[in-house]
């Protein structure tokens, strides 16, 4: 249940989480979060969005990003400093939406590691794209 | 169902969305996005964490900045292009988060309005900091 | 709210409790287990699996053979002792599933009878067998 | 996202997964599986009961060994073929329960290995016993 600590890792180490985002999902996130949005769960409003259909939630995708973080690299102990996020293209219902954390940096000193954070969708296509900082576990 | 244009926006104005962070919750956002890190799902394993009992997930906090900006300001219709978040303190179950948005910065050329997005606890901590930028709906 | 005991019991007694698998079902179930074992959630990787899609998790099914225990057969306050299950054949999204059990013995003096546990799929395949011992509520 | 292959597991490996069962789990699964035994979700029912309040569906607990099965040893890709199940002592709401699941058995002809799979609570009482019989990934 201890994540890996600064020690056991380098850059360019990375890890990866994948699901396919149903529908069920981003009902139960707009609960959680109070985001009802039609652009997410009105699909007569969403017919006449750029989109044509509704949209996951981009802190959906985001929230993948914290379960590869959080799980896996470095895993159970660390803490999540910051994480900046582009929302590059949208996901849609059915999607299976892959999130990779890569180590890009690493600070001994202060006990950092900065990660570039993605999330894929099913044909590569990158959807969102940015950057974490995590405080490994001592 | 449609938010506001940019025309509609000016600096200064800000929007809010609350809400009490139960224990059901977590386990929800849990059971979205596969992040069963122990630090928000084993009450054992977080008694052995610097906060002593289980906390939220940071980004769920950001799912309440995602839905003040899709609900309220700008509301539907708006495009979300990027976010950056700090997570400067723990959000325990039963925390009264504020999700707050503040238009800082409106680029009428390119419809693009920057906001600084706050989440915080019912103390005044803020517990979550970081800007967004939104594309308004035309 | 009070199932049967002993003496309302005879060997061929059965019940059931039918349900139809939702892709919904079966990401709250790995929401609430943390099985996010990408043949249930992972639509990309599942295709490559010799069943071709997603699979329910089989427990999911065993849990409606719970269901018909506590409900019905002998219904609320009995003790559920044990279960062994055999998993013969996947259950697909949008598989009708009837859980079935069906008294075989029936021990008065140590208050404990055995049932004859399957589900069934709408085709009549058999997707999970097995057997349970439930103390019925005195 | 390719579990461990018969070749890379020996007996006595193991692996645990571990999670605070709360209220919400319990009234999720029962509202996936449909057991509404009162046991569960009734608390002035389950006052009366042996247990004096409502307490958790084994076959949760069960899907927490189904857990640690598909995510770890062996984890995806691997056949899950047969499980028995003891239903040794009650979960209350807000036990916090460790699955684990150990290679007891390796039969590498017929590609097939059996672990001793049990859930234990935060006191180390044993909740859960039994064994599961798993095809792992070729």
């Amino acid at each position: 249940m201890r994540g890996k600590t600064i020690s056991d890792l380098k850059v360019g180490d990375y890890a990866e989480h994948s699901k396919t985002i149903s529908e069920s999902d981003v009902y139960m996130f707009a609960g959680v979060t109070g985001d009802f949005n039609p652009a997410h769960l009105n699909a007569q409003a969403a017919a006449h969005t750029m989109f044509k259909e509704r949209i996951a939630h981009g802190m959906l995708s985001a929230g993948l990003i914290s379960a590869v973080l959080g799980m896996q690299l470095p895993g159970p102990g660390a803490i999540y400093l910051s994480q900046t996020l582009k929302f590059l293209a949208p996901v849609m219902f059915g999607d299976t939406i892959t999130a990779r954390a890569e180590v890009t940096e690493r600070n001994v000193d202060r006990n950092r590691i900065t990660l570039k954070t993605t999330c894929v969708n099913q044909t590569g296509k990158v959807v969102v794209d940015g950057e974490a900082v995590i405080m490994p576990p001592k």
